[in-house]
């Protein structure tokens, strides 16, 4: 069977390397799954070039997520599990870029069998760090206005589609104007452009009120000109740092306006998070991923095979969906 | 009487104003203090500059804390105050740098009569300050390291003690070898010097431990120099912005090693702290400065008269003491 796997950090489509290996056999306490689906992160890139939180020794398979059906079990699994269609839970164990991989029988967690695929290969990851942003770090009012960075990506518009769901209002920062009406259409509040009309259209779309938490996956410039609009003892969430540069505050805002800054890793989680509250958290998103409330834009999809194609478009900026795997 | 001032906001030495009026009379609820010692703090300057998180209407009493003693009360207040020596809780609603003024029976706490003068006169900010920024953000079991920036300033030196009282290990950075000396003597467990030998001499100190709570008076280069050393988890508390610089956080630190950071303003506190609690506080902060067990260096005093010289030598970087009025 087909496998990617990097022996040497770098850039992605030149590091990649498509292996083929022996299918593996699920050991005791194991399920062995064949893919269906597994979307291309940007942490996925980040750990290619190696400079995520996580540093998997080397050679190291890749792919953090992603869904498939049980082919096999191992002892002490219920042979009754085979043809379950399952989500792989993102621990950072298991590569899921390759056409099976054996994995815990609990890091494997049923999902609804006719849902898309891809859509659904997307839960793993997004859709549950854009809910653990919304309601993680601060208790917000009906109404409260959560803001973004980074408003096109995956987990943009999934904080939007959840924002509108638990009765909150969304204000989203995009680059490109062509990203605005996709982002209204799925409930956004407010869109705005990154540009010098920036802070007029942020005060027409707040009107007096101002933002309670401004969840960032840009940091730089983009965090300095949303300062003026937080809300007294308002909270920063940072979940990435597609522009490089820092998350910078003054010590004024800090003091004076109690601004709070935080980070969020969905590794954190799954590591402090018993497994039933995991598993339950997955079921109720994977239910609005399955009803279609929760979906983002896919731009293409690769085989395995495709990997230097499928990693080169992935890490191309302005992409207006995901790029995945797919079997 | 004689009362200090501004009418407008700028240099404090260029603004100050010694204004003659007539000495206040205590209303219903109120006592009538006469001053003995007021201090002047970084934040007094930075009100009189208009930059500060509280920017009063002008004209404008100056002075946010001191000691004195009761000579009169108002209806409702037991006449046995009378004679009382008080320490006025620092609320921004009463000019401390006068001879007498009168304030809120509850605003006037009794302190020990026989302490020195300067030294209680500097309790109701600095010390409370230092007290808070070592328990309001993180719990610290024993033995942890609290590191700060602006070690050699008087919250620098209450933080130094009040670790040191509380088992927690302190390390300070300075920017004068010179202040190193008082610092060990106040029980400081290391003191850093900034400069080429900062990160070898922090290695020295800390070991394979790691930093627990960064406090901050200082932002810019010293927050950056201290971010390796801080611990997975750890929480950075910003009091102040020497430096001029920001609070600048890479997004990494923040998502991966969960670094946290917050502001901590003593305006808040006292807003939203029952007012016993805070009697509570200033007692237990005010039987140390008796004490002597909290104490910070002194520079010089003033009169009123001396309000330019007061407030140009309060102004000076690299002092080796606080700067008072005294009557």
């Amino acid at each position: 069977m087909k496998s990617l796997q990097i022996s040497t950090f770098g850039k992605p489509a030149a590091v990649v390397e498509l292996v083929e290996r022996d299918a593996p056999r699920p050991e005791a306490g194991q399920v062995l799954v064949a893919m269906e689906a597994a979307p291309i992160n940007p942490s996925d890139l980040l750990l290619m070039r190696g400079r995520y939180g996580h540093r998997p020794r080397l050679p190291a398979e890749l792919g953090t997520e992603g869904i498939g059906r049980i082919i096999d079990v191992g002892a002490a699994v219920a042979p009754t599990r085979v043809g379950e269609r399952v989500l792989i839970v993102p621990t950072l164990r298991h590569g899921t870029w390759q056409d099976q991989v054996a994995v815990e029988a609990d890091d494997a967690l049923p999902v609804d069998p006719d849902a898309d695929a891809l859509q659904m290969a997307m839960l793993g990851i997004n859709p549950m760090t854009a809910d653990l942003l919304l309601r993680s770090f601060v208790d917000l009012p009906p109404g409260a206005w959560v803001a973004q960075t980074g408003g096109s990506s995956a987990v943009g518009s999934y904080v939007v589609a959840l924002a509108r769901q638990a009765g909150l209002r969304s204000l989203s920062l995009v680059r490109r104007p062509e990203a605005v009406p996709a982002l209204l259409a799925a409930g956004a509040d407010a869109v705005v452009v990154t540009g010098p009309q920036f802070a007029d259209d942020v005060a027409d779309a707040l009107g007096d009120d101002r933002i309670s938490l401004l969840i960032d996956g840009v940091a730089g410039d983009a965090v300095t000109d949303f300062v003026p609009w937080l809300a007294q003892g308002s909270t920063l969430v940072s979940y990435g740092g597609m522009s490089g540069g820092p998350v910078a505050m003054s010590p004024a805002d800090l003091i004076f306006r109690d601004i709070r800054v935080r980070g969020f890793w969905q590794m954190h989680w799954l590591e402090r998070t018993p497994r039933e509250e995991v598993a339950a958290a997955y079921a109720r998103l994977g239910a609005l991923v399955g009803d279609g409330v929760l979906k983002a834009p896919v731009t293409a999809t690769y085989t395995l095979d495709q990997c230097q194609a499928a990693l080169a478009h992935a890490a191309e900026t302005g992409r207006a969906g995901k790029v995945l795997f797919a079997w």
